[in-house]
């Protein structure tokens, strides 16, 4: 990667009557959708219409598979087997493949949802199926995942493309792991220090640890919080402060594959 | 069709702990499975198993999408708009192909299943929104529905290949509809009339109506019911039969697409 | 009655993440919240939090039991047998109980919900399974119900307290039903009018139908939709011109038992 | 507690259409039922069918709460705060609840299920979440828990009844704590084993660990489990073994509370 960086989004996530998010107003500013599937968040008539709203404007469509506990939003920890986990991943990829499919587009990557990608990135067993899931299901598409995580590890021993995810509102520690929210500090509030952060991130490889030292990154996307009060404004300015300087705000590309 | 006819049975129907009909005995007898999909029965570790025993017994897999109602198992009416029943057919269609993929075979048929199957054999509306999410998601798939029904005009519309159910243990009217449930002879209790009527039905492609007369019906492929007692029996008495009176027990063929 | 009326609004319609309504800010204007039981809305925590909410400012709590559709919020029509609607009752009925119970309140009335309660208005069947479930539950609980429905004669015949449910925003035909949705005029958008048709029904106990004809109406209790734009305004403002107009805003009593 | 011990039995463990374990068959057998409330299994249809088939044997009902997880059958360990699981637990004991008062009977107590029940024993939070809800709800409920948890404990501290229960088919350490399941030996598979595993619990108080020594352990109630094969005959088998012995198979009594 160069000086590039995709911006990625949670969308989708509404159920039924219920809403969650600005999915249409979001779209004009990332790159990458990530869509719910109707096990943390989503039903069929909203992937379908969030699916068409995201390749209508050209914005890359990804599944967002999350655990079962629409209760929970799928935030819970929940202790699921690998092969569990491998089956909840291909049905929900398949489901969004579906709409993909109707609407005469494809989906480009999967980011696993909440408690799913925080316990994949520490597990490299859960991280395995969920990669062998995504892989078995089309080759083609690229992980989505914590940069430096378990999951990143496993793509690549899967030959599987993925992006590194970072967080423009979260800081990091001297390991280039995610302060824990419980820890004083863990979260960036002021826009123009996120922005800076992201800055450093695409432009230099690194981030500034909490601790105060320039630790290496990889920044292949961004996660944009759409849930978050100011999300829109935030996205605005993010990508304009990345496209002034010179970054290339773009989704990677998928492989074809067969 | 000359004579030759399919034989399809509801599999996959459990869910979790819970277990329905006995797949793995039935799937020696039948040549097309319909798998449930998660809405009414089934979950992603059950589709993956049932599709790979399917798959590996040489049994065509398709897809047996339902009403979002597991505690009524899809059996209840629900008033569901075209739109929704497009999306939901769409949803869980993709979710079985992606098992079918990762399992390096694919989806040959969809059937609805209880309610969604009855409502839409005499609403043209919810029909013609099943069909085409069928022919939408990949217009190779064969639609198997009643035979008579608005489902089948509708597939002809759409330009999808369709399949005639027929059924050994009901009763048929003079107009070539099941005589109602509740009505007196409704059902076929006794097995060597259930077979008679199976083989009227391929034979001469009609069917001995309640009230006596023979009424035309196109029997492609018919229901074992693999939830009941003695299914397993009927299901090799009913194959033996044919087989023995020289009609070919095969699945059709769905259409190759690019 | 003579000139007083209940506002009751539906309450704690969110699902775990997702909210639905201003709960907090309604109960300073209604007398009675229907309270979600988690069929088709609401969870264990909404729940308890909009009891002790409704408590503490002196609302009276009910029982807002629904379909089983979350997705469809249980606003879709489904064919539920008698029986399984008299459990589903005493199942959603006995949950809210719970919490009123560990709050140091009791339940006083119950209102079904969305397609439960209108499938129930018009069919006695179904009105007496949850009649009686209600009775059986609690035989000191009001029923609140639309207003000259099988619901109500239902609950006359079975011997509970019932409140005529009337609307400000909906039409009447000339014998004293809603006028149907589809029908034009069936919607009251004009907020003075709808504020005149409640005093009218209130102090005259007729109401004016779509056709011109005051037809007679009891209205022991209002209905305050609190998902709309503008619910709040129409709760306040129809609170302030009946009580300026000498109505009592109160909600009804249930009775004791032993 | 004397010479006297209950036998329990998980039941109304189905869910619609599906089946699980033989009810009817145990309740001849047990001497309380801890019945599911819908979460983890369940419906209101079956609850209330089984608490009536319970009320009439003359077997004590108590309510069987889970996690909200019907596809894993509430058994997979799910981080839940202690307010969401007290909330959890108003609810379903209050669900339950309903249908003994509508039948005419009332609960005697409370058990919660699968990981629910092993989370809590080891967790003071989570117990005292659980209790608190327990007690709330109706003070003169049993707790049952399991013997020496920390769910025993907070029964305590909490001045609710707690009745300790024990395994028969499972054997336990030192501390009195059961074998972990991935231990050889943890499962005690003969049958007169298991029996005689009993009877030196109730008659001396003590158990026998997996390491050869008699410890100390309270069993003031013996879970039958109902889901496996053999659970009838061994149901039977272990109560007239007892009743030979002079024990006797009784369920406490909950406490009578205004």
């Amino acid at each position: 990667m160069g000086r590039r960086i995709d911006l990625n989004c949670d969308m989708g996530e509404g159920f039924g009557a219920y809403r969650m998010g600005d999915d249409l107003a979001l779209l004009d500013h990332v790159t990458s959708a990530n869509i719910a599937c109707g096990f943390h968040a989503g039903d069929p008539s909203t992937m379908q219409r969030v699916v068409g709203a995201a390749l209508g404007k050209g914005v890359r469509v990804g599944a967002h598979p999350g655990l079962p506990d629409l209760q929970g939003f799928g935030r819970r920890a929940m202790r699921v087997a690998p092969a569990e986990a491998y089956a909840m991943v291909v049905y929900q990829v398949g489901a969004l493949a579906g709409f993909a499919r109707t609407l005469g587009g494809s989906l480009n990557h999967v980011k696993a949802h909440g408690a799913l990608y925080n316990m994949a990135a520490k597990d490299a067993a859960l991280a395995d199926a969920i990669v062998h899931a995504v892989r078995d299901i089309d080759p083609g598409l690229i992980l989505f995942a914590l940069a430096g995580s378990e999951m990143i590890r496993s793509a690549e021993r899967a030959g599987l493309r993925a992006a590194s995810e970072v967080f423009a509102d979260r800081t990091y520690q001297n390991d280039g792991s995610l302060s824990p929210r419980d820890l004083p500090g863990s979260m960036i509030e002021n826009v123009d220090t996120a922005v800076m952060q992201v800055r450093q991130m695409v432009e230099r490889g690194t981030v500034r640890s909490l601790q105060g030292v320039d630790v290496p990154v990889r920044a292949d996307t961004l996660c944009i919080h759409g849930d978050q009060p100011g999300a829109l404004a935030f996205a605005q300015k993010i990508r304009a402060d990345l496209t002034a300087n010179g970054v290339e705000v773009v989704a990677p590309d998928r492989k074809r594959v067969a």
